[in-house]
């Protein structure tokens, strides 16, 4: 099963929880044991796993990447003035696999999957979720 | 075929090579070629293909991680005091899919499938590797 | 269906784009939707999604994971004198999973697939890509 996820960004660096959505599609895809391949379709964006246990944690991340990657100082920044953008997407990477287990995705406790936006706002983000059956 | 490995971990931070146990799964699943992935479960590690000559590499992966992430400094420090652990995992990734070639993991020569813990020594950890054959 | 495309590199840093070739494959494959895992052969090489307007991105990661990960200073280097290939290789990561969309890589408008050499020039790269069908 392959489905697109569709999401609105309201600010420039955000992350973006999408387990739940990601959690229903495993449901409905009824597969018991495999993969959920989730993939973020713009090269100003990523994936990744992380704790939702309050803003704290992606408050960090954005923090540490604006510290890894400064802004306005790129040879792109002459063509879109979002160099950042481009190389925090690729630093953080567009694509995690996530195990489904017992039909739902195999997460820890702490564990969320997350849209990372780093060129926002934007009216609408893709992410692509395919499910692996494992037979 | 999905199968969960297990591990202690004796460090804060360390690299802990995980090749010799996904060769076995991989051998026990008798396919032939398709792709196995391999996923850490917990928010505060992650999974890295890295060279396993000698210890150097690993040294230096954990030198390099606490040069960009520096510890004592994040938000999340205030709930846990581990936010450099979740930024480290978050940067490194949760998940690394590997072929399956011949029966074999499709290494090259010096890659290894390294298990990274960034806020330990933990009693158990978790890495759940799924195998899907190409057929 | 899996293959191994390989690569000759000419720099010592330095993204190649394999998007066509990926293209190829999945076509010859048929297969309408599914996964395409691609995977860096080499532990001083990685696989990145990012854009390819022009060379400016591509200079721009040289020039970041330059930054980041500084050359000469790692215990590595005693061995081999390429620690910081490894290191860049860590952080990038050797795989990134596509989504197959209508027999077509799933990319987004700007998207495309590089390989990543961190210690060239090099006469053979191998980068397996393993096609999984979500039937």
């Amino acid at each position: 099963m392959q489905k697109t996820i569709t999401l609105r960004t309201d600010k420039k660096n955000g992350l973006y929880d999408i387990t739940a959505q990601v959690n229903d599609l495993i449901k409905a895809s009824n597969v018991r044991t495999g993969i959920a391949s989730v993939y973020a379709r713009g090269s100003t964006a990523a994936i990744m796993i992380q704790e939702n246990w309050d803003q704290s944690v992606q408050n960090d991340v954005i923090t540490l990447l604006n510290r890894i990657v400064p802004s306005g100082i790129w040879e792109h920044d002459h063509q879109d003035n979002n160099g950042d953008a481009h190389l925090k997407s690729g630093l953080i990477g567009a694509s995690e696999t996530i195990p489904i287990i017992d039909y739902r995705p195999g997460l820890s406790t702490w564990q969320n999957i997350f849209f990372c936006e780093f060129d926002g706002p934007r009216e609408k983000r893709e992410i692509t979720v395919t499910i692996i059956a494992d037979e």
